[in-house]
């Protein structure tokens, strides 16, 4: 797979597909160890195992309202004109273990969340009885079962509530929780360096020639990152320099990932490529796709460098399409996680061309049964508007010229 | 506004709608304040001025290709076997000011980003070039304009680019590091205190007894507040005990925000709408939603209290209809921001109570052109498993007795 290649000048060789490219990058990377992790800080985070249920949910038979604990059978035919007379036998408060064993016609006073003592199988909600001294009146019928919430209802015992290289989402704690996990194991986070390349490039706040521009790719990088569960780590511009930048990346070779955005084509300047393969090897250099095909990727010392574009645009469509997989496949989830797609209708045509991939911004509007997606016209990586204004995007594959106006077409959304 | 209630054992005197509590709500939330932030650390933050363009982007006009800076007009009628020839008169390279003027038929190596030279309007790629000493052959005709990339072509300077209110995303980060702004004004995010309550609850981790379940909300709740940008605190669980829950609600009252979940009903051990009422003063208690229907709100000391039931799934649910909005609020988000909604087809009826909004967890099968809904059977609140299985959420208005199958309805996704 190592393509041993300095590029410069030439234009790419041969441009890989995207799913040629990404299956090579994701059969390049590695699974980060494991970890144990408070449930309260697991948001976001990959399970390293099967969530099985240690335990019934809920643990006991327990009252689902406020009221009295019977057997239901007993208030078959109770109603406002012809009340049912039960005998209060006691209370039931939360929390504590009772001894009451409820028999025909008997009652005990039961808060919601106490377990149903034995004997009963239902409860009467106090609004439904009236008590005098010792005795109920019952004016409303409730079938065995009622207000009552069954041992091992939500979860039985053995089950497998949530799979291994699960993404963990607020009601996964919950659940962790209600089975008394204090501390559960996921993946480690993907520690991810960025580098930009460019000597036109200058840090945000600092003074412009004429010639330079700020670097925005370091900032929307490190922001992607962290939304993917990496910890990233801004490690500043370097220069279209030989020398500067294998220091760079050798620097860099103590995260778990590299990204260096810019110098990645094949111009005189750009180095990126030389000097990951002098440093280590090239799997990927070009890939058949719009915005982002000077995208390519490298080992340096069994870690991952990944080249993305200098464009802003074309940098956040390689991490996309990309970096977020590794990210994700690093912390252990088992196979690319597909965005979140919807089906709708092109208000425009879009033209394309054969043999590469097209990810056009789309806005869609929702409004309707069927979705309007409408393409922005703008093709150019650098506008970084276009992306902000678009909230998804169309992917125009290999083999066609493009979509037609009308037809019903997927968007990922944003 | 205000209603001084005790209403345990008699039932709620009257429930307000969702929408009706969600406006007193609101009318009740305060905006953080402000605070500078580096732009890496903004993701999920929400900005408190316009974002207006200080500059153009790009600030110059620039190469969009390595190639040869000319005239586009130049080359009209260059081809393979009629190249045109330009004379080479320089280097331009990136980050650097150059003097170079391109008269006819003149024409300067460029490098990508570098500005396009004066008199120069397009740019033909090297490999449609070729150099004998200072002579270029062009074999391609390029339209002035190409690969150019036109000073102001992504943002012009006094446009608004993003809304006082907006919340940012990765590519927002991009465009403010594009016109070189290293730190932004952003809300403050609030601080909240999570106190759960039940006699019946234990931390997870410790032993149980038999009539003792694990405090899920706790945790659940932990993750929803992060998510939602805010920073939660857990407070631990505190005993259905009048004192108890006094001393633990002044204590949270250092943070922006409580939520107390569990004990807000009306049953005789639901002390929170009392200590709440006792310290401050009830806004809403009951409301015509299932699951949901104990949540109420107060105001202590200026600030608020929301009391979310104690079952899980009504908890979430809570969270997600109320809570979330006033988050958002007091990082300065304008109106309520509406989750991610689409329009599918019901595969089965949806019975409903007129007077009440049901939410009913679904399951949407994105695969169709019209997606399919299928609502989950189980209605229990405490059931957790049906929110980790559902994707998304139907409402039932209170005007309706529910959904016939095959009906469009709208679908809020998770």
């Amino acid at each position: 797979m190592v393509v041993n290649t300095d590029v410069r000048m030439k234009g790419f060789h041969k441009k890989v597909s995207v799913d040629k490219a990404l299956k090579i990058l994701l059969q390049n990377t590695g699974v980060l160890e494991t970890e144990k992790v408070q449930i309260a800080n697991t948001l976001g985070r990959f399970l390293s195992d099967d969530l099985v249920a240690s335990q019934d949910i809920p643990p006991f038979t327990r009252a689902a309202m406020d009221g009295y604990a019977i057997k239901g059978e007993n208030t078959f035919g109770a109603s406002q004109i012809n009340p049912i007379y039960f005998k209060l036998i006691g209370n039931i408060q939360t929390g504590k273990v009772s001894r009451i064993n409820i028999c025909e016609f008997e009652a005990a006073r039961i808060m919601t969340g106490a377990p149903l003592p034995h004997g009963a199988n239902a409860v009467v909600m106090f609004e439904h009885g009236k008590e005098f001294k010792d005795e109920i009146e019952v004016f409303r019928a409730v079938a065995p079962g009622k207000h009552a919430s069954l041992k091992g209802e939500d979860v039985e015992k053995g089950e497998v509530i949530l799979k291994k290289g699960h993404k963990i989402q607020p009601q996964d704690i919950a659940i962790m929780a209600a089975m008394g996990i204090s501390d559960i194991s996921v993946f480690k986070q993907p520690h991810v360096s960025i580098i930009a390349t460019g000597d036109e490039l200058k840090e945000p706040g600092m003074e412009l020639n004429e010639a330079e521009i700020f670097d925005a790719n370091s900032y929307s990088l490190h922001a992607l990152v962290e939304r993917t569960g990496g910890i990233p780590k801004i490690r500043g511009i370097v220069n279209d320099n030989y020398k500067e930048l294998i220091i760079a990346v050798k620097k860099a070779l103590k995260s778990d990932l590299i990204i260096i955005s810019g110098a990645t084509s094949v111009g005189e300047k750009d180095y990126v490529p030389k000097v990951i393969s002098e440093l280590g090897a090239i799997l990927v250099h070009g890939v058949a796709m719009r915005p982002g095909k000077p995208t390519g990727f490298g080992m340096v010392e069994n870690k991952l460098v990944i080249m993305v574009p200098g464009y802003p645009v074309a940098a956040i469509f390689s991490f996309q399409i990309f970096v977020r997989h590794v990210l994700e496949k690093m912390q252990g989830c088992p196979t690319p996680r597909k965005g979140y797609v919807i089906k709708g209708k092109l208000k425009r045509k879009i033209p394309s061309q054969i043999g590469r991939r097209d990810y056009v911004r789309v806005i869609v509007d929702l409004k309707h049964k069927v979705p309007l997606i409408d393409p922005i016209r703008t093709g150019g990586s650098g506008i970084i508007t276009s992306i902000i204004r678009a909230n998804g995007f169309i992917i125009v594959p290999e083999n066609t010229e493009g979509f037609r106006q009308g037809k019903i077409v997927e968007v990922n959304i944003f």
